[in-house]
Formats: C-alpha cells, sequence, structure tokens
C-alpha cells in the first residue's frame, strides 16, 4: 500500500499504482431507533456531497479494496461490505469534480491525467448501526456524516442513483436473506424487529403477516421472557439462532416453494 | 465500432479503442423441454471452453458493449441481458490462454501488450429457449454450443465460478421476480410451469405448494379452455398476464409481508 502525501503526489503517482478507468463507491446504510441514514462526504472545494470511493491497487482484490478504501476514507473497519452493482454509463464521470479538488490544491491537471479518464464504478454497500460506529473525513474531504434516506443533500455525478441502486439492492434482499443481527438488542420483541423491516421498506407492514413469515424462516428463537416495565400484556422476546441466521445468509431462505 | 480483421490487429490496435483492464463475460442459459444448458465456445487451439467475452469501447455503455458481444462472439441478438457480478480476483486471468491464441496466429506476444494485463470482468446472463435461438462460432473460436448444465467441460480461467456465480442469481431471481415468457408456450399448464421452476432451480417442488405461490403473484390468468388430447382429467391451462408479468420484472412481487 502507498501513502500519498497531497492531492498533487496522488494525481502525479496514482496511475502508477492503481488500475486504470475503475473506481469503488460505498453506500454505507445506518440504522437506529427506527432510522435510515446514508454516510456522505463534502467534498472539498466543490458545493455538492459524494460517496465513499476510491481506487483499486493493481495487485488487489477488489473486495479488499472496498475495505480499505472505507477505512481510508471513513475510518470505519470491520464493516461487511457486499458488492452490488457497477456503473457503466459513458457519461456518469465529471471532471469538473476532480478539477475542483485539483484546483483547492493549486494544481492546474492535465487533459490526459488518470484522474480525468472515464471510470466504471463498482458500488458496495452495507448495513450498520450508526451510533455504534464513528465516522471521520479524509484529506480530500471537509466532513464525513449521516443524512436521513429521506433527505439527502445534492449528491456529485450519480451518486444519487448509486444509493438509489443500493437501496432497492437492500429491500430486495430482506425477501430472501435475514437482517437484524448487530442492529437490534441481543434480546429483541416482535415489533423491534418489524420496526427495522418497516423503516428499510419505507412502509408500514401488516402485523400478522410479518409475524408468520419471520417465524417461518426458522431463524428466530421465542424466549421464555417477557419485555419487563411494560404496563400491560408484556411482549415476548426473541433472539437469533445464529446458526440458522448465518446458514440463511448463505443460502437464502428455504422457505416452501 | 472498429472492425478487426485478425488476431494480431486485434492485438496491435485493440488497446486504442477499448477501455484498459476490463471485459465483459455472458452466461447464456438455456432452456427447453427440461433441460437446462449453457452456451460455450471452444477457445482455438486451446483445451479448455470458455464463456462468450469481450472488450467495451472506450465510448460505449456497459450494457450495450454486452448486447454487442453476444452478438458478435455468438450471433445471438434482442437477448434481455442482466448484469449480475464483477469478479475482481487478482488470480483470475491466465495469459496462456491469450498466448494459445496469439500463437495459432503465429504472432509472439510482448508482455506489455494490453492484453496481457489483469483485467477485471462483469457477469451478464440471460435465459433464452435454445430451440429459438441459432448461435454460431467467430472467428476467436472453434464451436459454440450448449453443454448441460449437470455435465460442463472444464472451463478457461475463472469461467466455471462465473457460470456458478450466474445460476445462483437466477435462481434467487426466481423467488422475487417472474420467469416462464417466452419459455413457455402461450399457454401452459401448471405442471409444465413448475417443471420450469423445478429444472432452474435442480430440484422437485411439492406441487400444492407451488401452485399456491404462483397464483399468490397475481401474473397468471386461468383459461377456461383446458388442455385437449389428454386421457382423462384434463389439466386447466393458464397464461401470463403480461402488463402483470412486467410490472413484477420491475417491480418485484408484491406478496405480502
Amino acid at each position: 500500500m502507498v501513502e500519498f502525501k497531497s492531492v498533487n503526489e496522488f494525481r502525479l503517482k496514482g496511475g502508477k499504482y492503481f488500475m486504470p478507468c475503475i473506481s469503488i463507491d460505498c453506500v454505507i446504510f445506518g440504522f437506529h431507533a427506527g432510522q435510515l441514514k446514508v454516510l456522505l462526504l463534502t467534498i472539498a472545494n466543490y458545493s455538492s456531497c459524494g460517496l465513499p470511493a476510491g481506487f483499486i491497487y493493481k495487485e488487489e482484490h477488489i473486495d479488499a479494496s472496498a475495505k480499505r478504501i472505507l477505512l481510508e476514507r471513513t475510518g470505519l473497519s470491520d464493516i461487511f461490505l457486499q458488492q452490488f452493482y457497477i456503473f457503466g454509463d459513458p457519461k456518469r464521470c465529471d471532471e469538473n469534480i476532480t478539477k475542483a479538488v485539483f484546483e483547492k490544491a493549486g494544481i492546474t491537471a492535465p487533459a490526459d491525467n488518470w484522474l480525468l479518464q472515464r471510470f466504471l464504478t463498482i458500488g458496495y454497500y452495507a448495513l450498520v448501526d450508526f451510533e455504534k460506529v464513528n465516522a471521520k473525513p479524509d484529506y480530500f474531504s471537509e466532513t464525513c456524516e449521516w443524512y436521513d434516506i429521506d433527505n439527502l443533500p445534492p449528491l456529485a455525478m450519480d451518486h444519487a442513483q448509486i444509493v438509489q441502486k443500493a437501496l432497492l439492492t437492500l429491500r430486495t434482499h430482506l425477501r430472501y436473506e435475514p437482517v437484524g443481527y448487530n442492529l437490534l438488542p441481543a434480546k429483541f420483541t416482535m415489533p423491534e424487529l418489524q420496526s427495522l423491516y418497516e423503516t428499510i421498506l419505507g412502509q408500514k407492514l401488516d402485523r400478522r403477516n410479518f409475524q408468520r413469515k419471520m417465524l417461518s424462516y426458522g431463524i428466530l428463537k421465542k424466549l421464555k421472557e417477557q419485555r419487563k416495565g411494560v404496563a400491560h400484556k408484556a411482549p415476548y422476546l426473541y433472539s437469533f439462532d445464529l446458526r440458522k441466521y448465518h446458514k440463511a445468509l448463505e443460502e437464502g431462505f428455504q422457505s416452501a416453494w
């Protein structure tokens, strides 16, 4: 791995170390207490926000690149990132952003610089508890903050489209693989699980259908305890059966055809 | 678009027209009468088979590249191709294949040739009726043929992994979007639809669960006619409600949560 000490060094030497014309963008969704957010950077000297993004070292596996980029640009580590799409419209790149970064660093960029070529970008996404992670901006960025999914600021290039595609993927994944571990307390109620799904889906769900569906997946253990300190009709507590949870992550829900 | 008249011209001039270090591989699944196959090329002067693959012109949308590559390499057109994954292991490339092609054309390749670099590859897949299409090999290949999914020949590079990932994607898609239009006759029986699913999934399904599930999606019209010429208990015929079918393709099945 190479340490670049300035934007100018990055511009001059990056082309030697990174694969050409291909980048990675990370869509980090944050959930907590009924809120769904996205992690965005404010690009230095440019009016819109952007996703944490970066490049692939010539000898690096792309999954490792995604992890490293997320760490370098936001300080987040140990995040389970999943590739979801590659964005390949030839019009998706906006060299004005790169030029703005160069300008702030006092550099005039020649048109054939490696950073000013057409880039395809590989989208990776993750879902974390935004109260449990501490994100911080890198030297390309002024801020690194969580934004409500329903109230995003203007985004650079095709990043709004990348976020929407990631959200669609996350919602689709709810249909065939489990979610919730690390986002809910170890013991949770069915309404808490339902609230997580409703927040991700952005819609209200039928209570009975939801419960029937969740129980049919076989990943929940109903505990003998009930939630304490509730006035009346204390709800039952559940926990994930982690063995079955991870099996379902690997193989998808084996619900009856 | 550029016409390359030989492998040597391709080697010498391709780097000027194509994006560097990124290719496209097409996994074309063929279904007919209870059989699932994959379309493979025999690589000239090389012992294993490979997927139809190619490169992206510098100004071309990647979806357009996938269509063009499939047409150029197999003669297939009007195929609905879907991107499913990008393969980015730095060890996935095998320069021996390129060298074998070069050798057959009487070329010694210098190590810095654009075709001998590390390539990421974008996987696209499609599902067609193999009786309705007529595939033919291009000048890189000796044959272009359908192979049973359960009996594939040795495949070049990571192409076996690419086929498996495409198959997993196809099977997963069955959970939330419709399949069957263009693969079944306009009027079909429930057992015929079930046979299609069983062939793709590679497993037997419960008849009653399957019927209940299919009807719950709201994409089928039950016709008044029954299949004729059957000895006794003639089965009902169904057709797809194409408006609802295409809506479900766009939005996924809106089955109750």
